[in-house]
């Protein structure tokens, strides 16, 4: 609580993992309340009560939700160093579009996959539609080391915690990310260099278990 | 041309009018080029491969979609006038939740109303959910003249759009929006009565029209 920083959080989120990685490029220590979200906090309901979900960032009291709106928050805030969205309007409308496609195309083919039934039509479909939003994804990423070109920003921020759950649908599934998408997991490598990331994403091994069991208890393994 | 500003346009879109009434409240003129969807210009689809959908703002031949997006840009390019986010770190980020709110709670709603059969109970539980949310963002107007505060702004332009359509639904359902809804219905006049927001906005009985002509079409009536 040095800077009267609190998160709610959940190792399993991409979410507050994206918020996590935001805190540690600008160095802000926070403490980390992490919710049962069969047993949701007063706070969680009190902070966030249009969705009741997290992460919510609560800073000096007065909380902030939705994943990039905090990540912009903490750009906008903490701006003495590492800026995660670039200057130039231009670049920073082009680096929003790309990180709400990551909202809007990418994890929404993650869910699909996650709550189709094994060797179902619609978890093919699901895993063909993943493959393609990542292909142009990676179009987009092109020979850039990172989205945003030499630095590490806000695209990479938005992206980078989906890779937990990669792992897990390509070892229960029919991908292989090597053959399809070289660049991108040259991009993937490349971040988790990156101590700020590697300490703030949930590990793929036990994002595997947990996506398995939740399947298995649904019935869809 | 005057400015190289081109924005292509739909007349019953609310997300084009958006950008409509932050390029009046800025004093931009442009021009603008009304899509067919049903023969989506080739301009369009080399400029949102991603969605293919409108709006697109072509600023010095640069292109830009999602209208939040694009209204943040018009903000951050032209930062001469009428500011439409605040300048505080959390305001901003606060307007961007309720902004995001409109698209994800209150436009999500009334696309179910409208995609709904007559008298069903499909439609009732869209009414339904559209009225809760419109009073959550009711409550976040609170007795302020603008979302904002004094002037308006970001959030104002997000939701001041969807009006053209709580006529439609108003008319053709079970819903009374002055009755419901005092303070909105209050605010939707302010904003009516604001030159850069009355001549951007679809007129509410061509809406209608449109929409019941649609749900004609489709066996919805």
């Amino acid at each position: 609580m040095v800077q009267d920083v609190v998160l709610l959080d959940l190792w399993v989120s991409p979410y507050t993992a994206r918020v996590k990685i935001a805190l540690a490029e600008k160095g802000i220590e926070y403490e980390s309340k992490e919710e049962d979200l069969r047993n949701k906090s007063s706070l969680l309901l009190e902070t966030n009560p249009a969705y009741k979900k997290v992460p919510v960032l609560i800073h000096k009291g007065k909380p902030i939700s939705e994943s990039l709106i905090i990540v912009q928050y903490i750009d906008e805030f903490w701006n003495h160093k590492s800026p995660l969205l670039p200057s130039d309007p231009y670049e920073r409308a082009h680096a929003r579009f790309w990180a709400d496609f990551v909202d809007q195309k990418i994890q929404a083919a993650i869910y699909r996959i996650f709550w189709a039934p094994s060797y179902s039509e619609e978890k093919e479909a699901a895993e063909k539609e993943f493959i393609e939003c990542c292909k142009v994804i990676e179009g987009e990423l092109g020979n850039k080391p990172y989205f945003g070109g030499e630095t590490f920003g806000f695209v990479d921020i938005a992206l980078i915690p989906s890779y937990s759950y990669f792992y897990a649908h390509e070892r229960m599934g029919n991908l292989s990310l090597v053959e399809e998408l070289p660049k991108l997991t040259a991009w993937v490598k490349r971040c988790l260099e990156r101590e700020t990331v590697a300490k703030s994403l949930a590990d793929p091994h036990k994002i595997y278990e947990f996506v398995s069991e939740i399947r298995k208890q649904k019935g869809l393994e």
